[in-house]
């Protein structure tokens, strides 16, 4: 197998971003622009073999639909959730991938695609992507938070990609924002995932949301209510998901703002349900809140930004995961 | 002028460490190893200029009785006080060095010394030393944390020092580790300098230490206490100083496990008032306090230590500062 490309792209690259819910497959050229692209639900069987044939194999065809064989591409990246060991190519305990661990993924899909493929966690991947295509390009220092089903962070820091020893840097979601506070699925008390976190916040809103709020109304039902619902009910001026987006935005603003302290980066971009929320609901509160517990030198030149791709961010990041050449 | 040597040094390097209480200048040879050194109080006329000709002239004479002469240096190195504006080669309002602000000190020093000047923030300079011929020797990912009069961070991140957006990330002794706690000089509330740093615990401990205790009869008076009589009262089992030690521990505790959800480092390196305090009173029960906030899979791999160059930690920092490539 030849090793992955050094330096510059100069032929095509397949961009391929495994999610929980989605699959995403995309073909860039030299340039990073979009030729081609794809989405579907993930629908993983269970069998990590059989998914990883069927998403070479849709790979493969989208490959030939857009007349170009595997000799074009310089490489393959794969955006997947949870740590990543890059010594072996394979998964660490991927929480929303059961069965995917100690899967020679990068090895495996390589084999079938026939070019260089490289592994990189979500959340940095997007970092990348936004990083080189999005809301932060020519920025040397940027952080990207996502409030997924999790939190996540990517760090790029002078101008590469961070990830911390053995690819443990991303866990910045359980850094402490409330000392003996929420119980985190981790374990630990008031971790920012305990209050950011997808998974975290639909199970506190399944339990406290009023059944008359609008919120309920906007889900059908409290057992269905989901973050989407207060991002959409705080829009309309609902008491409670108003409180509910405060009580985010105060949560985000501590973990900003420690992050401000210890690495100074000019961009911090804010993904998934703060992108989502916008400028009134979450960034413009944020950033008042951050102003109130960060010096004026540090604050006045980071910038806090939604994603810049909008809903290509999942083809970005798998094409920047193969563009990139990270060397730790 | 000559621009500083890029890569491997050859010749050897001249270091200055000039703190608020003493200045240190060390020679190296290109192996780092030291040949000459001295210290002596910093003792500073107010007037920078003077001080600026005083330590060159300092600095020529140790040269001269090492039988070396300016051609034989590759570059000095000078570990300063505060943020340094790297553009300029000047000191950002350093707290210790009243008057020293917007002084050309990288240019002038190089002007009297005849050969290329680095200038480079007293917290990143002994992370250099610690990382490169300390305690952290061989480490990819550091930590230095040091509290002096106040806290200050230096970061090797990926095998190289990271400063930050305009060389502001050292500002980690700003972090909040108590919301709504102490205030800080700095003006925000439960900064992590508010518990940890000398200036502070010093005011503490001279509002409440009781009279009656080992810590005032150390110091021989109240107002005469601060941190190192409460080191030495701790190590003979006063009450007092104990609960001092514990409170001190238990802030640095939570950095530490803010920086190892944030940065997934390998080695953490505590300075100054931790390493005297030593094993029993601080770094055992801090690894304990970390232990229970940081999972396993980070905490397992990361070594909290002592820093391992002593009393010679100053020269080196000012060495460490000129043989460096900091591209940043």
């Amino acid at each position: 197998m030849a090793a992955a490309f050094q330096g510059v792209p100069i032929g095509f690259q397949l961009g391929i971003d495994l999610g929980g819910s989605k699959l995403a497959i995309a073909i860039a050229d030299a340039d990073g622009g979009l030729i081609a692209h794809q989405t579907r639900p993930s629908q993983l069987s269970g069998d990590p073999e059989a998914d990883v044939l069927a998403i070479a194999a849709e790979a493969a065809d989208l490959i030939a639909r857009s007349d170009l064989a595997a000799r074009d591409f310089d490489a393959a990246g794969f955006s997947v959730p949870g740590p990543v060991d890059h010594e072996r190519g394979a998964l660490l305990a991927p929480p929303n991938l059961p069965g995917w661990e100690n899967v020679p993924l990068r090895e495996r899909m390589s084999e079938l695609l026939g070019f260089p493929v490289r592994l990189e966690n979500d959340a940095n991947a997007a970092a990348l992507a936004e990083w080189r295509f999005g809301a932060g390009r020519g920025a040397r220092n940027l952080v990207y938070l996502t409030m997924s089903t999790g939190v996540g962070a990517g760090l790029i820091l002078d101008g590469r990609l961070y990830r911390g020893h053995r690819g443990r840097a991303s866990e910045f979601g359980h850094s402490c924002v409330e000392w003996e506070g929420e119980r985190c699925a981790c374990g630990q008390r008031g971790c920012l995932e305990a209050y950011l976190g997808g998974a975290a916040w639909t199970r506190r809103l399944r339990e406290i949301a009023p059944a008359t709020s609008r919120v309920c109304a906007l889900a059908g039902a409290r057992e269905l209510v989901s973050p989407k619902h207060v991002v959409a009910a705080a829009g309309e001026g609902d008491a409670f998901a108003c409180a509910e987006m405060a009580r985010f935005n105060h949560y985000l603003a501590r973990a900003i703002a420690a992050l401000a302290f210890a690495l100074a980066p000019e961009v911090v971009v804010l993904g998934t349900i703060a992108t989502a929320a916008g400028e009134a609901l979450c960034l413009e509160p944020v950033r008042a809140l951050v102003e109130a517990q960060v010096w004026p030198t540090l604050r006045e030149e980071m910038r806090i930004l939604p994603i810049g791709l909008g809903d290509k961010l999942p083809y970005y990041a798998g094409v920047c995961v193969a563009r990139e050449d990270v060397t730790s």
